[in-house]
């Protein structure tokens, strides 16, 4: 089949991270390098910006910006929730035909695969050539097929950091304390707290997932034994965590917010950290119980990326452009582990990886549905990479001299 | 007057911060260099650590060791909330004379000071000759006559991070977005958030400190005229801010936790953001409201920390060896700023920091009580050095066809 000669369209959807202008560059500098792409167009705010005909021309953007756009977190060419149905979709093509777009890139996740999916449809019957890719990007790790998603990797260094830091403020003072992590529907980024254990008494002592059903009463008996056998105890928890009728947890107590699928806001509020100390307060008469919600820094933080994921993300990035305009190719970029640790990038079906939502697999979590296991651990070490320096007096303990006395 | 032979005893009172290690070895180091000095010994968990004589022996540490625990963050020590009446301090004193202990180095912020002026005065009634030496420590820069704090600017760092990555990232998907930082009396901490601003509209468009009245009305004023300018608005707040009649605001909704001074509860929970987020929706009727509490990650997070912090927190430490053993004087070590930038360390009587707290001057607040000055940027910018790479996109806009025709 002969490729396409005509306009690249890119743009990002879904909330940001902290190298999808990784992905972003890596698409617009591949596409630039081919003779036939005649320019290269970025949509402001996602889908709305092209059916708004709100266009960057990225082909005139110097390579030093978009090198420095690169390295910045959150969404360049900005971000939108809007999910398209088949009728946003058809303005999409009419767009792009009225521009003469060929080449159309989605760096986002399931929903952001969705739309890919349907425009892909579309042209098919409008009869219209188009090229569809979508680039894979979310923090919370959920898309399937791919061995881990870009963004994924910077947000759980993130995290690791975090409760790195806090288990080392929380050993100096120590109490009971809960950070409450993002990733409605999987566990990936909460259990990634697991690498900020160094020494075996360190935390978290204690990791909760959406994948298991969560109890008030098991949570308590959790906190207990583990407060009594290290004078304190530190908490991950997934803001997404249900009881066993799959209801929020934070619902059940909250009136918050709900968006336009009325699912329940979960993150940008403390309700839920509040919660839970409030519980380990009352009902286990601890009296220093701290809680955090690791917020929107978690995806957003400036100046804390991991390099194996800057690196991907490109990547995925050049790997869109080369499989449209080279191959003339549709569908999802994928990750492949191979060896330990390198990668391979393949191209997936969009209907793979739409709307689809991937889990922790079972061998991830431990038997008793409060932390995670060395499988886990394995599997996101080489995606975190090292992490800073952090270490504990090593010195021996003074005799004392006034209480042997006594 | 001749210069002391004995030990010497360190310990870190406090809240942690990043840098706090940093003045621990910079002062078991230099001390170690000294040959009237028999051993160096470091209290578990501030002066409690002292009363129990719970030592380790420093002079035994590795320097490999006593380097890797520098860079770490939080007490590496330990830390207390214990404040030292006389009868404790004279405890102290018995157990410094039980052990020899000719050098008292206290590394924590107003309250330590004060516990190193009580045992001072006492030492001097009790007729034995001890060097006592406050090294200042803390997050909220609250401290008199030092220019500013150790601690505080890798805080500063951690807050401007984070406000520059969700600056990019509620610009991608605009609403109003609120963070509370930590500052029980003084905004220096908050203020440190107008550093993310690169771009004129960029934010914080709202700062508010505790050295200036909060009202609801006013906030609400504030935002709406913000979020009408530039689409969007974010806000920067102190966990501190009080009412016109001196009521935290976070207490006239709240039953948090009190500690030992009857201080209400102002860290660890979500409660101020998830108030004034809940007023902006309820009384804006803006929909897209966060709000993060930064929380404990502020003063612990692995791997924010400013290379001017590490250094100046490194140089308290020795200078606190140095004023003591090699002057044999007796004080706390303060900061002095020449040149630009440049400092000098100096002594001050302890006197001058003890229970003594600093707030932000009248010049670093704006005249509307919502923002700092420029005076305050110059102030704190040199203190936290340059800031990981943030670029927007800068490209011509494609004109439409589609729009244009109709």
């Amino acid at each position: 089949m002969a490729t396409l000669t005509g306009k690249v369209l890119i743009a990002q959807g879904g909330g940001p991270t902290a190298v999808i202008n990784q992905s972003l560059v890596g698409a617009v500098l591949e596409s630039r390098n081919f003779p036939q792409i005649t320019r290269v167009y970025g949509a402001l705010h996602g889908v709305r910006g092209i059916v708004n005909e709100h266009f960057l021309d990225l082909t005139e953007a110097t390579t030093h910006n978009l090198e420095a756009t690169a390295a910045s977190p959150s969404a360049a060419l900005l971000s939108t929730r809007d999910k398209p149905d088949v009728a946003y979709c058809q303005n999409i093509i009419k767009v792009c035909q009225a521009h003469d777009i060929r080449f159309f890139f989605y760096v986002g996740g399931n929903d952001s695969a969705d739309t890919c999916r349907i425009v892909h449809e579309e042209v098919a019957k409008a009869g219209y050539d188009l090229r569809v890719i979508h680039i894979p990007k979310t923090i919370d790790n959920d898309l399937k097929v791919t061995d881990h998603c870009p963004g994924y990797p910077s947000a759980a260094k993130f995290v690791a950091q975090a409760f790195a830091g806090a288990n080392l403020d929380n050993r100096s003072l120590p109490g009971v304390y809960i950070a409450v992590v993002m990733g409605r529907h999987a566990g990936f980024l909460t259990g990634a707290a697991s690498l900020a254990r160094k020494y075996p008494d360190d935390g978290p002592h204690l990791i909760y997932v959406p994948e298991r059903p969560f109890t008030k009463e098991k949570f308590l008996k959790d906190v207990k034994a583990a407060n009594s056998q290290f004078g304190r105890c530190i908490v991950a928890v997934s803001e997404g965590i249900v009881s066993p009728e799959g209801t929020p947890i934070v619902a059940q107590f909250t009136h918050g917010e709900r968006d336009a699928h009325g699912n329940v806001q979960l993150s940008g509020t403390g309700a839920l950290g509040d919660l839970l100390s409030q519980w380990v307060r009352d009902e286990l008469k601890i009296k220093r119980v701290r809680a955090d919600t690791l917020g929107y820094l978690q995806r957003s933080f400036l100046g804390c990326v991991s390099a194996v994921d800057q690196r991907e993300a490109r990547a995925v990035g050049e790997k869109a452009a080369h499989f449209a305009i080279r191959y003339n190719r549709d569908g999802s970029v994928a990750i492949r582990r191979v060896g330990n640790y390198a990668v391979e990038y393949h191209l997936v079906p969009l209907e793979a990886v739409a709307r689809e939502t991937m889990h922790m697999p079972d061998d991830f979590i431990n038997a008793e549905a409060n932390h995670v296991t060395d499988a886990f651990r394995q599997y996101v070490a080489p995606l975190v990479g090292e992490l800073p320096e952090m270490e504990r007096l090593s010195a021996p303990i003074v005799e004392k001299i006034l209480q042997n006395s006594k």
